[in-house]
Order: structure tokens, then C-alpha cells, then sequence
């Protein structure tokens, strides 16, 4: 049996807890980080805050082996004298969707081997699959997630903008958008690529051109130019 | 009974054929956009050849009814003298992968209704989902689908990049771009985003700009500034 004492009360925090009191092996706990006078007793103490926050948490700390949860901070940035550890789930958390975890990757990182199965069994009682990946990997993973997580978003907003000002229901294209993520499971997105800037197309890019507003003209341009270029 | 005539063996002439044969009142011919001396008749002709040929070979189509399957060409640049349509399926279709026609939108278009409706029966005789859109929605839908399909393959393939250069196995990020295509079915992309950019994370902003070439960097920076700006 394993204890695991959570700190957080977040997105984060309540997904995992709500997995862990599932998960066979585990004994898990949770305390909000705002009551940290009495800090109990665990295996792997797993701090679920916000990154500002992480440094001063970890600093109050005394149990044995502490990880933070964080994408984009440092596992040096946590600053108990004990063992100290990474467990960064990729994905996105919302507060009333339902998390599988079976679909989660866990991104682990520990000081010793011994330290590093432990995250691993932790992660294995409510997940599938666990990657052994550096702070410096992880920052990596970070700035790749913003490309096609935020940026991919913020496409599907200017489609949605384009379909709103011309009557046409924004629906129509849900399935092209799931086709294009799941296309790259068995393809490269280099050899997945299509359309008019691939094809150099320039009549069908002049048109679309014409249909767009300014900002929108500079993200076509820029992303013509790019896919052109094989960057 | 309605009988449908396909010129084109290209990859939707191919995938429409094989839906067609299992489909129920429809009584299918296809044949090569190359052999045009004898066409046989039929109460639908359906066009899916490649956007430059509709033209000349609409040209040379006596039967009543004739259709094309492109996204960017206009009904009336079809030039039979008998009637005019366009059924178009917005979905990216490859070789040799099978399509579920059930999740396909069919755009169609026609002078009138009773041909509207003809398509409407030849649409789902293998589908699900049809939408009356005009030449002019269907150009709206077409750069849409640029953002949407290409443009965020594009993204992929920079998340790609990222990944490459520094060791990490790409795979991480598929559960994050299937859960970011599903998110926007429940939720509007404006209420979808997250991110540096849209909390104004400066610190994190510098940070992975300093981890990114200089194509990657404009790319960035013109996203977290489109994405502040709200545009």
C-alpha cells in the first residue's frame, strides 16, 4: 500500500483524488494548500497548485518524497530538503468533465530510479501509460502542447468567426476537425498536409484572400508561407 | 429507384462508388472522366473530378441533371444546358482509408427544390447529415476548413518539430489534440481557450519563445497576440 497525500484543492487536484479513492494500492488523502498547519504523513505527497505557488508550498514540507504536478516548473523549483519528484499529467482538466485516465500520459521524473518506480506505480493504479521525461523535456512538451492545444483552438475560433459572419453553422465542420486530429495517429502531419498552400494553389488562396479581415488575412499569409517553406 | 451516373475515379469518385453499391433505391454506373464518348444516362450525374476539369467536361454532358462534388467551384461555372447542382462532402477522404459516410455533412445546392430534394434522397441513401448551402457559403465553408484541416496540421507538424529536436516521443501529445478536437462540441472555441497567452502569463511567454526558431517564434507570437487581442 502506497499513501499519497494531496495538496490542492484545484481542477487538478480533485480529478486525482477522485481517481485515487478508486484505485487499488492507494491511500490517498487530500488537503487544501490554504491549511498547512497540519501536514500529514506519506508515501509521495503530491503539491497540485498553481506554479507561483509551488516553491513556497514545497518549502513547508517535511514528508519524505514531494512532486509537483506542473508542466512548466522546474523539479529544483520545488524547495523541501527531502526527495523530490515531477508528476505531470498532459492533458487538459475541466472542472465538470469527467477525466479518463486510461488516456492520460503521465510524465514522471524523480531523483532515483527507486523514487521514479514509485511515481510510476502511483500513476499505473489510475493510468495507462507513463514516459520518463526531464525538466528540461517537459518545458519542451510545454511549448509543443501550446502549439497544438491553444494555438489549434484559437484556428478553430477564426473558423467559427468565418462561419458566424456568413450564416453557416459552425457544426458542419466538427467532423473534418476530429478526422485532422485522429489522421495523425497512423500518418505524419508532414505527410498528412493538404490544401490550397501545399498544392500552391495560388488562384483558390487569391479567393480566400478576398473573404477574409485583416487579421485573418495575416495568420492565411503567414501560414501559406510556412507550410510552403516545409517549416 | 433514382439512377446516378459518377465521372471520375480520383479518390471521392472511388469512395462514393463503393457507398453507392451497398445503398438502397440507388442504381449506381461510374465511369472514367477520360472515356466521355458514351455517357450514359442517368437521373443524377455526379461530377467528381478535379476542381480545373468541371467546366470542359460538364461541357459535354447531355443528361438532365449534373452535379459536381468541389468545395471552391461555383454551381454555375458547371456548362451542361440542362440543370445545375452541387453535392459536396466536406470531409478529407484518403485512399486507402475508409469513410464512415454516417458522420459526413453533405452540402448540397440546386436551382430548385425538387432537384434539392433528389440529392437530399441520393445523400442519404449512404449518409446522415445534409445542409442546403449556397455557392456563395460553400467558399465561406472552404476557407473555414483551410483554418480548421490545414492550418492546424500545420500546427501538429510544428508540435512535431519541437518534439523531434529534443528527444520526445510525439505520442504524448495525441490524447491532447483528440480531447482539444472534442472539447469544442460541448463548448464555443472563445470559452474552449487556455493558455499563456489568453492568462497573460508573460513569464511563460518568454520563456518558450526562447525555446523556438525564428519561423516558430513569428508563428507564436502572432497567435498570443491575435489571441489577447480577442480576435
Amino acid at each position: 500500500m502506497i499513501s499519497v497525500l494531496l495538496i490542492g484543492k484545484g481542477n487538478v487536484g480533485s480529478h486525482l483524488y477522485k481517481a485515487f479513492l478508486n484505485a487499488d494500492g492507494i491511500a490517498v488523502t487530500q488537503i487544501s494548500s490554504r491549511k498547512l498547519e497540519v501536514i500529514p504523513q506519506a508515501d509521495v505527497t503530491i503539491i497540485a497548485v498553481s506554479d507561483d505557488a509551488i516553491a513556497e508550498i514545497s518549502s513547508k514540507i517535511k514528508n519524505d518524497f514531494v512532486v509537483h504536478t506542473s508542466g512548466s516548473v522546474s523539479m529544483n523549483d520545488l524547495k523541501n530538503d527531502s526527495k523530490k519528484g515531477v508528476f505531470y499529467m498532459l492533458q487538459t482538466f475541466s472542472k465538470d468533465k469527467k477525466v479518463d485516465f486510461s488516456e492520460v500520459p503521465f510524465c514522471l521524473e524523480a531523483e532515483n530510479i527507486n523514487d521514479y518506480k514509485t511515481l510510476e506505480i502511483v500513476a499505473k493504479s489510475i493510468g495507462k501509460k507513463t514516459y520518463p521525461i526531464s525538466s528540461e523535456q517537459r518545458n519542451t512538451l510545454h511549448v509543443a502542447a501550446v502549439f497544438v492545444n491553444n494555438f489549434t483552438n484559437h484556428l478553430y475560433k477564426i473558423g467559427n468567426d468565418i462561419c458566424k459572419e456568413n450564416n453557416v453553422p459552425f457544426e458542419i465542420l466538427q467532423s473534418l476537425i476530429k478526422e485532422t486530429a485522429s489522421k495523425i495517429e497512423t500518418l505524419s502531419p508532414e505527410k498528412a498536409q493538404t490544401g490550397p498552400a501545399i498544392r500552391n494553389d495560388e488562384k483558390t488562396i487569391k479567393n480566400h484572400l478576398n473573404l477574409l479581415d485583416k487579421n485573418q488575412q495575416k495568420i492565411y499569409k503567414i501560414f501559406t508561407k510556412s507550410i510552403q517553406n516545409g517549416n
